[in-house]
This record gives structure tokens, sequence and C-alpha cells, in this order.
């Protein structure tokens, strides 16, 4: 426990995984800045006009991104305790993923779609949301969605119900002529009307799929307040439950009681 | 009541209508799978690059699901005590015409629209719904749509008359040189106006058609949030019905206690 | 107050203006249907393809609805103490205006607009609305919308100067040769944008405007969610308000009291 | 304290940035008004088929305005006890944008894109909110937004994240041939799927594309939910707390009374 190795894992974890140091937030700081940066080099480097005159700089600053973020990964392994659970873990894999493609593209030729999986590395950033109040409020928002999983999931399968019925009608009855080829581009049509999208790539010309359109577009007007109202009433609970007093039972400890309560719920005793 | 005919019609009731057994569960996700897998089969089919290589696998297949489906109808029949009120009920509707068309397909040519028929097998999936939580989730949406029906029908009236007074007024200011060709032609474009799909397939060309289109608009925007919080409301009452415990204190008899209290919380003696 | 004349005028009174008697229920349920008969004439005549083959069908039947509602609108102009306040209130305009275009029509030729106007008919539904459940509904949502008033019209305010300013800047950036001719023109594509609708008939053409674009969208994320939000607090607290325990004071007799009150906020007295 | 000029100046602070008395309430009621007209002119100056036959009326009434707002530009400064300060506020440069253009124009030629600078001038309307009732509406919204500042800067994040690694995503599915050009112009097609606006200038073609395409909007569906709810959730709140007295019973010191409250709900003694 007191070699310097152990010393300097010590405080790489430190550094890395906490943010309550000055170090450790530095380091947060740093690393959302060229997580940023290097998103944004990709994107830019996509873009024709950009790439044609630049492509050398993007080269270089890719490799520069490339080496720091190979260092940082190289970090996270030596620092951590059990290294193979981290690779095999969503963030180890997404961290892999963020410079896999540079190496990769030594040894093949072509690999242009590889560059785009760079992008990826966009959802590392979320493991900054740690940095101060931002965590409540991910925590706060993560557990509304995952409370109405059930609801939503219904919501879903009700939805997919609904558009493949109303995909195959209007397969039906606008056919193949009218744009609407076959099932799938049907069911993309009802989905692209019930979200209200309305692209307008696809549209019905007869009378009979204009009246069928509008009954699926004023159903989705009642469609939408589903999951909006499913959410409010989750999040109204969950801020609730989070504002509930903090007040702990002097006999019991158990937390959890209401604004008006003077005994304590589950050992009877006052609080 | 003991032949072993009625003890066989008994077991099948088990397995088809119930899912607390291990058979019961079984024979609901070997259904779900199935009916997923022929709903595919039918989406599929309709996609000509597809259905032109691989016809004849999708007819064999296709009679492999309605002899499988017929199997079952006819399961149902047998082991319900009143045959005749399943047939004639919602599902037993569904479950006849999800094998019906390929039976008809046998005497008729050309009945390709019919093809379409057999996707309503989706329909069936509501029926399996039954399984674990989701019961309780598709009950609570389903009350709170009930619940609030009055009111979504209100709305519905108002926006039908929006709809059929802004359609008839972009009809007389914009014309049918402009594509508002008839006043149903100007209502469907004031449905997907108000409900921000917005094709774009018909667009005001005036001054004048545009200043109205706009003020339709931003009326949208404040008619949408009506359902929504139509819906909200009625799911946050349901929830709160379903959650609230109506206990009552045995000794001050107040009640409105969490469902997971022992003691009162406002005289303290034990519920 | 016993004249024949008076009698008639009282009964008639009773049958058209309330909706307790059989007779009332009966005249209401009628005029419902005619009404809705008449505008969906005057809907099917403006469609080219059935107007030229039945346009003396639709002219009859046009008088028939013209004479029907002569009736009725002379009717209750008899029956009624203060008809210069029927006459002049909403919705005796609204009755008059749905006879008015026949009668005009007889002297002034290609008053074809005129015929457009026949739809406000539809607006006389509302009076219907009396019936039943959904008069309660109607106040309801009539109530939430009225007490959001003040922060609708602030949302409103907003949402003008947000458009008005970023149409102009959208009109600098992409300029007249880019389609937004004009500020106004660019207004109308901020609504089209910030209300989700896309009609896609004006675009942005330019890597700034279309910048500029992909903020507007997003900012339309979080300003759709302001109206919900407004209607469904004030929608909450309307249905608590119409909720809350019709107690009576027993020494004030007034009303209002919470469900949990236990002397009256008025008086003081026991409940 | 008692020159004429400082009574001068501190009438006419009274007059500028008080609306309590009725030389006040004007000045606020007129500015409005030209306010309004100042925009209108700036708007209808874009129209080319106004602009065309009245330039010349545009360039006077431009010039009035201008005067005007100077003169209240001047007024405030010098009634002001901190000129300084009001200069470098945001109102104080809004105020100096109103007017700026005007002056700028005499020496400079083409400055065309400035006259749309101009519109800022609306941004003054909300120094006007401080009329009436939709001070406390407006403030109520206000802090709503503020308070769920946290929340939706989350979920921004998570919307930058989804939108920029599905934009890369159908970059790489799609491909240049199909419209989708870049990874910005595919965030670009992401952010006005997501937020269903629908252009439809961008449009999947090829299968693959048409799938993540649809499940997008689905996606979208609930995403567009959680904003709501966030802003429902605070608003509910911020009602609450500006509605509920805080006044507690002095003789069994309970609270939650309401505001017309004259006697305890729980004891019966008075307030």
């Amino acid at each position: 426990m007191n070699t310097p190795w152990q010393r300097f894992r010590q405080r790489l974890h430190t550094i890395i995984f906490e943010a309550d140091t000055w170090a450790g937030r530095a380091f947060d700081v740093t690393l959302l800045f060229l997580i940023v940066l290097s998103v944004l080099a990709v994107i830019l480097e996509s873009v024709p006009s950009i790439a044609r005159f630049h492509s050398q700089f993007f080269d270089r600053i890719e490799w520069v991104f490339t080496i720091l973020f190979s260092i940082e990964y190289v970090a996270r392994i030596i620092s951590i305790r059990q290294p193979i659970r981290y690779v095999t873990s969503f963030f180890g894999l997404v961290d892999l993923l963020a410079i896999l493609p540079s190496y990769l593209g030594l040894f093949m030729f072509g690999a242009h779609e590889l560059a785009a999986v760079r992008i990826l590395r966009m959802l590392r950033i979320f493991r900054i949301l740690k940095l101060g109040e931002y965590t409540s409020a991910a925590a706060l928002l993560a557990y509304s969605l995952r409370e109405s999983r059930a609801k939503i999931t219904v919501f879903f399968v009700a939805i997919f119900t609904l558009v493949i019925t109303l995909g195959a009608m209007m397969y039906v009855v606008e056919g193949r002529s009218n744009g609407f080829e076959s099932i799938p581009l049907s069911i993309y049509w009802a989905v692209i009307t019930i979200t209200t999208v309305g692209y307008g790539d696809i549209v019905p010309s007869t009378p009979m799929g204009k009246f069928i359109a509008t009954i699926i577009m004023l159903l989705g007007y009642v469609i939408i307040a589903v999951p909006t109202g499913i959410v409010a009433v989750s999040l109204t609970t969950a801020s609730k439950k989070l504002d509930i007093s903090t007040q702990a039972c002097p006999n019991c400890s158990r937390q959890g009681h209401d604004p008006d309560a003077v005994y304590c719920k589950y050992c009877g005793s006052a609080l």
C-alpha cells in the first residue's frame, strides 16, 4: 500500500475518477474541453469546402487528440483496481472507440466511414456531468424516465400497432402509384405524420387518403399528450420524493416522513 | 365435470386464457412471437424488391401462420364456455380476420388488398399485454383517457369548428388557383397546419393567406397545450387514486397514510 | 300573462332556450343535426367534381336549410323578452349570418365568396354544448384558458419579439436571393419554424442561416413547453377548485372549505 | 435638492421610470405605441412592393421616430442618477441601437443591413411589461424557467449528444450523394427531425436511412415530453410558492391557510 507505484496509482485515481480535489476538477474541465474540440474537428473535417484545403491540419490535430486520449485510456486502466471490468463497461468501450479509428486508419485504406465513429467521443461528455448541481438534475430526469418505463412501453406498443395498421391501410387506399410503394414505406409515412414531423416527401393524393391522413393527424394531437403527461406526472412525483423532509426519526432514524408528520410512520415515536 | 373431454377443455382454457401457470405463460410468449413474425412477413411481402424473388417462400410461411392461428382459433372456441360470445367479441373478430384472408385467397384471384387485412393480427398483441406490470400501466393510461373523455370531446368539437371555419376562410382568401381547390382540401390544409405536421404540399401564396396561416400556427401553439394539460391532469389524479392507501387510523381515524406506513403519522398509534 | 299569444311565446321559449323538457331536448338534437347537415352541404358544394353534376340539388337543399333557419331565427326573436339584445349578441349575429348569404344571393350575382360565409353556421354548434356533462367540461377548459390569460399574453409578447427579431436576422443573413424576400416573409418563416410546422416552402440555404435555424428549432423545444405547462397548471388548479368540498358552514353558510378543514375558515364555527 | 434643474430631473424620473402616476402611465402607453409603430415601419419598408412607391414616406417617418427616441434617450440619461450604469446596461444598449442606425446611415452608403438592426427596438417592449398584472405573470414564467435551468441544461446536453451522434450516423448511412453532404448538414437534418419541424429539404432515401429516421422520430416523441414536464412541474411549484399564505395560526401554529382565511381551519381560533 505504500510503494511509490501504489501511491501514484492512488493519486491518479483521485484525479481521474473524483471531482472533489482541485486537480480532479481541473482534469474534468480539461477533458470536457478536449472532447468538445475533438468532436468539432471531426464535424468540420466532414465539410467538403473545409476539408479540401485543411486536410493536413485535421490529420495532425486528430493525432494530437488520439495520443492524448490514449494516454488517458492507459491512465484509467492503470489507476483502477479492476481494469477488466472498466474495459468491458459501457464507458470503457466508448473510450476505446474514441481512439481506435485513428490506429485502424494506419492499416486500412479508405476507412472513411470509420472516421465518423470518432464522433462517439461525444458520449464521454456524460461522464463529466457528475460536476456540480447537474448530477441531481440528471438523476431526477433519469429517475423519472426509468419510473415511467412500463407506461412508455405500453404507449410504444400502442403506437407501433397504430402506425403499422394505419400504414397498411394507406398502402391499400393510396396504392403504389401514389408513392405508397410498400407497407414499410407507408409505415414510415405514418410515423412522419403521427409524430407531426411532416417532411412532405410522401403525401396522400386521393381524397380518401387525405381524409384518413386528417384523422391520423387529429389522433396524433391526443397521442402526443400521453408521453408528456406520463413524464410530467413522474417528474412531479420524483421531485416530491426528493423534496420530502430529510428529517430522520430520533428513535429508528429512518427518513422519508411527510412535512406534516408528527410521529414517525415506521416506529411511532414522536419526531 | 369429470369426462376426459371436459378435463381437456379445462386444461386448454387454463393454458390459453390464463397467464398464471408455466404452460399459460409459455403459450402467451409463443403467440406473441408468432404474431410479430407473421406481421413482419406481411410487411416484407409488400416490398417489391423482396417479393419478386421470395414470393414462394412468403406463400408457404403465410400458410404455416394461417394453420397455426386456425388451430388456436378452434382451440379458443372449444375451450370457452360461451363460444358465440367469443366469436362475436372484438378479439374474436380480430382472430377471425387474422386467418380469413388466406382461405378467401384460395377462391378469389387478385385479392391483393385482402393480404393487407392480415396486418390486423397486430391488434392481437394487446391481448398479451395482460402479462406482468404492463397491465396496471395500460389500465392507468386507459383509465386516464376514459376519464378525460368529456373534455377531449369538447376539445375536438372546438378544433373541428376552428378547422372548418379557417379552412373556408383560406378557400375564399387563397382561391382555387393557389391550390386551395375546395373547402375539404382547405380543411385538410388547416389540420396539417394546426397539428404542426406541415407537409408543405399545399402552402399559402398570397400575403393575406400567409398572415392568416401565421395566426393559425400561433393559435396551434396554445391549442396543442390543451390535450396535454387534460391528459397530464387526469394521469396525476389517476396515479394518486391508485397510490394512496385508503387505510384509516384506528385511533384518530385520519386517512392519507403512505402505503409503507406502520404507525399513524398524526397520532402515533399503530395502524 | 294569460293571453294565448303569451302562453305560446312562453312555450316557445322553453323549447328553444331550455334543454330540460323533452321538447327542448328534441329541438336541440334536431338543430344540431340540421347544422351539421347544412355545413356538410356547404363543404361538398365547394368540391368541383361534386358541384358540377349536382349544383341544382345543392341549390334546393340550401333553400330548405335557409327557410328552416329563418323560421328558427324568427321564433327566437318572438319568444325572447328583449329581442334587440338577442339580435345584437354574438350568437344573434351568427344566426343572422347563417341565413343572410342565401337572401343576398338573390340580388347579387357572382356572390360566390358569400357562400363560404354560411360555414359560420358551424359556430352555432357551441350553443348546443349546453347538453349534458359537456357543459362542465367546457366550463373547466374555458375557465383554465381565461385564468392563464395574463401568462399567455406575456408568452405571446415574448414569442412576437423573438419571431420578429429572428425574422429580421434571417432577412439580413439569407437575403432576398434565398427566398427571404422581406421581413414579413422572414417572420412567416420564423413562425413556421418555431411552431414546428415546417412547411419547407422557405428554407435556409447558407450555412449561417442553417445554423441560426438550428438554434431557433432547439429554442422552440423549450418554448413549446411553456404554454403546455401554463395550461396544465391552470387545469390542475381549476379541477381542484371544482373538486373542493361543497360543504357549507352551518353558521355563515359559506363554501369553499378544504377537505381537511374542521372549522369554518371564515367565521370559526365547527363544520 | 431644490434647484429647478433638480426638481425637473426628479419629475422626469417619475414620469419615465415609474408607472404609478398618471403622467408615468401615459408615457409608458405612448412609448409602447411608438415602438410598435416604428417596428411596423421597419417591417413594411422591407417589402419590395411597398418600399418601391413609398420610400420617401418611410425615410421621413423613420426620422420622426429617431428624433423622438433620441429625445427619450437624452431624457433618460439626464434624469437618472448614474447615467453610465444606464448607458452600459442591457436596455441602455438596446435604446442606443434603436437610434444609432439612422445616424450612421447619414455617413455610410449602402448600409441596408443596418436598417434591420432597428428592429431590436422591439426588445424595448419588455420594459413596458412592468404595467399591471403582467409583471407577476412574467415574473412567474421567468422564475420557472430560471428554476429549471439545471434540468434544461442537462436536457440540452443530452439532445446535443443525440443529435450529433445521429447526424454522424446518417452521414455514414445515407452518404453525400443523398443530400447528407457533411456532418453539420446531417446534424441540421437531425435537429429538423427530432424537433418535429420536418422541412423536407433533406430527406432519407435509402431504406436503412428511413428506418433510422423512424426511430429518431419516435424517440423525439418521448424527448419532447421532457422539457414540457420540467416546465409544468416548476410552474406548479412556483405557483404554489406564490399562492399559499405563510401565515401561522397564533393558537396551534399550523400553517397552510388559504389567503382569504380569517379563522384557523384546524382549531378555529382567529388568525
